[in-house]
């Protein structure tokens, strides 16, 4: 194993100016973040009690009251604040920064003296803190604030919550390690947490701590049997002995393939990932590669969802891959992204590249509705009105996006990956820049700033400007050609380089002495590819995809009438990308093929032929459906 | 409206010698009957205690004990009398009747002074007697006990049991209708009892009580609630909102379709028909047939399957027919069966008589192992080791017959129907026989005895011997052609008729003056017929199931490898019958074709060609599956 020294960026250099992205980003700043923060401090009438800044000012002593809301409320307040702060390094906003800090500031009067912080223990059961860890989520609640802490820290230099983290690690580490006291969280989450203190700060107190949540995991599988027996009292409804659920089955580094509760897991394999960098630690690594390939192989939907089952939002078996009952969380589509990014700093490769940008562009931004005001949590591939939503099997298949949850997971985890989206688009190594995704704008790195102008996801053309913080160096540039690009070209300075020699894993290196106002321009063509899936995928058999760049096509009713199911497109037929059309569904290309609608007459059983009509078929990008009403809609379409 | 006198005829009246069903038969009275006894009277080791014929003895005073079992569980003793009286018309058996009369003297002795019946309540809480309709299943049990004292008055002449339920019922009377007590059942079944009791003793009373509680269901769809909220206890977890599932949201001469819990309505339905006749009731006929029409042209799989969803056991929306997910319970086609035979005596016809017959050669016996030891209650027309009966939205569908279940309905409803099959073949009108289904045997009519020699349903040959009972005298014998049957042609007397002028919806009168050993042949080609489904059915697109004659087939795993899915069956290619094979699956006719595997390499998703190869495909009856081991199986196929 060779690491090479691929590093996370800082968020401060990149300043994103994308014709898809900041429209996106702008919806998150200046609406989710902000109808979060109301609903957070409840002025948000007809939406369930947050309560979760009332729950801090009462256990910070400033107010009168009882705790309310999930045993895991805290880390909606850490996951806005999280998003805070990442929106803050897109857009300063003192009004915004100085709520930020009143609220830190009570979090700070909330931790206890000893460092512990969790308003839902401190108030309601201060005598069982660290009992039920199998259930009552005190270490993931410390991980999202931790992830705030070092975020904010980040982006303001502000440092009161670093140390409020610092002191609940502090006693984190004194219970579970000093004291010898057995645990790990059954939520993964702290790990994250953790590495985060460990990036922002440089201390390594934080990787071991990370490293011990880790290293014990799985180690004694019946951890939470016993912890469950010891303690005589439950707080959910959550079964110690279903070990895969919380990935406690075996010890993480004999881990092979994606189990148990999704986003449990691409939390996990996250820390694992960063871990085995942070760590070089080969094992961690060897099984972050099994798992990564049994789950992008095995257990992914073609949209980047993962997790099939809505039985513990989870994993099931390979190739079980329904579009219908499908579950598909929009968190975990954002922890695929958060895990793929930690593998591409292990080994930039297409391989993960390719899987990032296929959750990013559809099944993490489908949770979203285009104005940025409903979320869905489950994300299917077939929606059919009547049946999801309302029908045994598919009540949790809802076919229009709900507002706000109790649970409000997802449109958080949404918030925060989309305001940090630059930490995706590139990475910077000893003497390489990695751009990832082609997403415009301008970086600045240790040895360039760059400037990007893209025109992704609708074109394969994108163009950087570089500018060397030092004449005379030699660096290189690297730059990731997806692997749907067909005729790739690169233009130096707009000669077109005939024979590029450095290709890796989908990734050309340019190393050169590079000049200011060099430009290099990678132009691809973007064919609508008809993909199929493996024939084990029951559901998919004589269905066809289509995606075009990273884009998934779906068909709705309200372009193709009723009864989608009886639409085929046909094998020999083209299919037409339209032009860019900057008023339809916020700005989409439309694909357009000829199709045959298959049908029959009343009979329910028969023999003989169907009936059938030459049809005009529309495909839109599948992140934007559901925004026209409710209406019928598939992905995978029939085929001959 | 016109109704015709045709009447269902006497079980005694027929004896089935038949190559399909008396094999079937005998595993009932050798097999199923005495394995239920066993049961009621918990003797058998490792299956859940029944308590059954205890509880009716400690209500008659005869043994100390508490009552234990479902609310219902009286009706497990009435359904195995019921099926006890059947077949003792089918194999005289001394030592079963002696054991039957025994336990009809302890129900005899079971009853209450004022004829209420039921062992739950008067152990339990008699005081609670009538309060949860809804819920308690008091009408229900007396239902089934009015079936089993018709049944057994009719097989052996003797009338204890008869008796007992005539002062139920009066009882019931003067609750009911007399007191003016308002109240439905919240299972139907009382409906069918009362109209046995009333033909097997022409008192009017019975119609009288039957008809009210048909009429009063619906008039207010709110009785249940009210009765909920009046009693202020409930027994189980029924949702009295929901009118749907035990069909009381409207009048039921205004309901229009199949809805709600498949079994109650289906019972519901067959007492309607009955009703309809008897009362000669146009509205309840017309009913009939709109619901009817709806259930078999938009509800039911290709098997006979009825009641889609295992929510609530119920029927959903028009073409929702899941093969993987789906419930079709065994007593709901058991229930269809009774309605087709009721709306078959109102008007023969094809369209009842065809799918009598398809539920009986299909979705009925396919709850039965070969071996009469196990059953499904759950047909599946597909099943995926590793998911169904394992993964959410699955786990009722299990991929091997279990043994006998807590709630013992379908076992029972298989022996009654199948033992009681004679009445299902032939009516008899004022001057007509009709035979509705070609099963072997003889059977004595006013007009004359009639033997049957018949291939089905493995070839199109039926022969009948005729010899007429007074000579000189014309009558008809109305025989039903299948509407599979393909170039039929009769044959009297050995001399082919060349135009047979009366026929009537599927049925070919031959009226004559028959003469003692006139014999009248049919046959006819069974063809494989491709079935397609309606393009509504989003599961069934692009696939194809295989019928020949009644039966429908399937693919397993064990004859076709893993990966059903893969094979393709196409359209040019010829499908062949193979010859009857008396040592597979107790005798059946397989079907062999080509076939294409089509199949994916290793990869998730992928652009490009699939793999082929060319297979031989084998189907055996749908029946017969699940009889050689934990396998795949399908019914509807992929085909191009």
């Amino acid at each position: 194993m060779r690491i090479d020294d691929i590093n996370e960026i800082e968020l401060k250099q990149v300043k994103i100016n994308d014709g898809f992205w900041s429209a996106r980003q702008k919806l998150i700043t200046e609406v989710v973040i902000p109808y979060q923060e109301s609903i957070l401090e409840d002025k948000v009438p007809g939406v369930e009690k947050s309560h979760a800044f009332a729950n801090f000012r009462i256990a910070a002593g400033l107010e009168e009251g009882e705790f309310y809301g999930m045993v895991f409320q805290d880390s909606d307040v850490a996951k806005w604040l999280e998003a805070v702060a990442y929106s803050l390094c897109i857009k300063p906003d003192e009004d915004l920064e100085r709520r930020a800090d009143e609220i830190i500031d009570i979090i700070s009067k909330a931790q206890q003296p000893d460092g512990y912080l969790n308003t839902y223990f401190t108030m309601k059961a201060p005598e069982k803190r660290w009992t039920n860890l199998h259930e009552c989520h005190e270490l993931y609640c410390a991980g999202h604030m931790m992830e705030a802490a070092a975020a904010y820290y980040k982006a303001t230099g502000k440092d009161t919550l670093l140390q409020v983290m610092e002191r609940m690690s502090d006693h984190i580490e004194n219970r579970f390690i000093s004291e010898k006291r057995e645990g790990i969280p059954g939520h993964q989450e702290i790990e994250i947490g953790l590495m985060k203190l460990y990036h922002a700060t440089g201390k390594e107190k934080f990787l071991k701590l990370a490293l011990h949540f880790i290293d014990e995991r799985g180690k004694d599988p019946e951890y939470f049997i016993r912890e469950n027996n010891n303690r005589g009292w439950k707080h959910e409804i959550l079964d110690p002995y279903n070990t895969k659920y919380n990935q406690s089955f075996a010890p993480v580094r004999e881990q092979k393939a994606a189990q148990g509760h999704s986003v449990r897991a691409v939390y996990m394999y996250t820390a694992m990932a960063d871990l085995a960098k942070a760590a070089e630690d080969d094992g961690l690594w060897k099984a972050c590669e099994a798992i990564w390939d049994n789950m992008v192989n095995k257990k992914m939907y073609i949209t980047g969802g993962i997790g099939s089952s809505a039985e513990g939002e989870a994993f099931t078996v390979d190739y079980d891959l329904p579009n219908d009952s499908v579950y598909a969380e929009t968190c975990a589509s954002v922890g695929l992204i958060f895990f793929a990014k930690k593998m591409l700093d292990l080994n930039p490769s297409n391989q993960y590249a390719d899987i990032m940008e296929r959750a990013l562009y559809n099944g993490v931004i489908s949770g979203m509705q285009l104005d940025g005001k409903r979320f869905f949590y489950v994300n299917p591939l077939e929606v059919n009105p009547g049946i999801s939503g309302e029908l045994f099997g598919f009540k949790h298949v809802l076919p229009e996006r709900p507002a706000w949850y109790q649970c409000a997971c997802c449109p958080p985890n949404v918030a925060r990956l989309l305001t940090s989206l630059g930490q995706y688009a590139w990475s910077e190594g000893r003497d390489t820049i990695y751009s990832h995704l082609s997403i415009g704008g301008r970086a600045e790195f240790r040895a360039a700033r760059i400037s990007v102008d893209s025109k992704s996801p609708w074109e394969g053309n994108v163009t950087y400007w570089i500018e060397p913080t030092q004449t005379g160096k030699e660096f290189t540039l690297s730059v990731r050609v997806p692997s749907y690009a067909k005729n790739a070209v690169f233009y130096l300075n707009g000669r077109k380089l005939e024979d590029q020699q450095d290709i890796r894993l989908g990734y050309y290196y340019f190393k050169r002495i590079w000049r200011s106002g060099d430009t290099l321009q990678l132009k691809y063509d973007m064919e609508v590819r008809r993909v199929h899936a493996n024939t084990l995928v029951r559901e998919n058999i004589g269905c066809v995809a289509l995606l075009r760049g990273p884009i998934v096509y779906c068909f709705e009713e309200r372009d193709n009438g009723k009864n989608l199911q009886e639409l085929w497109t046909r094998k020999k037929d083209t299919i037409e990308a339209g032009d860019y059309e900057p008023e339809v569904l916020n700005g989409i290309v439309r694909l357009k093929m000829k199709g045959l609608r298959i049908f029959a007459n009343d009979e329910l059983y028969f023999e003989g032929e169907f009936r059938q009509q030459e049809v005009e078929m529309t495909a839109i990008p599948y992140y934007a459906w559901g925004n026209r009403g409710l209406n019928q809609m598939r992905v995978w379409m029939h085929e001959y």
